[in-house]
């Protein structure tokens, strides 16, 4: 049987909901002051890149652990440009692989990062039919 | 100039990540016990679905606001089947929109969802580009 994934989001009035997730937790949804909201929640759109970026980075925490790789800090920093003509939508994204420690082993990282960007992530997989998607994997050797 | 949006996911260890937001907030991401994570943030994948439902959801609570219309409760459920085959993407979302009151002006609001999914929320738009999208539109008179 296909697998299905039921979101609610709830009202709270004003600008703000309450939307739900797999995981049991809630979180807050608002619009930024500008936009009649009171900027006390998550602004909607950009949660798209934490999707693409929670997503690619589970996989390489994953391969990370399995392949017991020595890496004192790894962010992934999405970087996306908006279409001028409305609905506003994501045009591009740049995504960089940014690895810190001292004895990074780059092949490694970097097959990892393929690995997930080609062939597991789902969310990259569907941003690649509306956005032109860039990658870059750095490494900060200490 | 076209405006961007950039968004950082900081790997806290194990499964977990920190993600910002225009918002200035942060929140936690992380993997189910299945896989491996300890459950204690949100799944990214579902995000997505948060992301549409918030996106559409601001645009018709400001329609609510602006036409200063009576409604006691709203809530969006999406309702999204991911493909058998890997990487797991969404094929079709189903939509719907609850509008809960005693004086529901159905025409009114109708017309503020319609504008929305038509026109306005920039996430719907990106989803067309990968799933099917059905939307759906449901009055608990009360």
């Amino acid at each position: 049987m296909a697998s299905t994934n039921h979101v609610t989001t709830r009202w709270l009035g004003d600008m703000a909901f309450e939307s739900n997730n797999p995981s049991g937790l809630t979180f807050r949804i608002d619009a930024s002051p500008e936009d009649g909201g009171e900027g006390s929640g998550l602004r909607p759109k950009a949660l798209m890149l934490s999707s693409l970026a929670g997503c690619s980075g589970l996989d390489v925490a994953g391969m990370i652990r399995k392949m017991k790789l020595q890496v004192s800090g790894f962010q992934i920093e999405t970087i996306a440009t908006l279409s001028e003509e409305h609905p506003q939508t994501y045009v591009s994204v740049r995504v960089e692989f940014h690895f810190h420690g001292d004895q990074l082993a780059h092949a490694k990282l970097q097959r990892a990062v393929d690995l997930s960007v080609e062939k597991y992530c789902g969310v990259i997989a569907m941003f690649r039919n509306f956005a032109e998607l860039e990658f870059k994997t750095v490494f900060h050797d200490s």
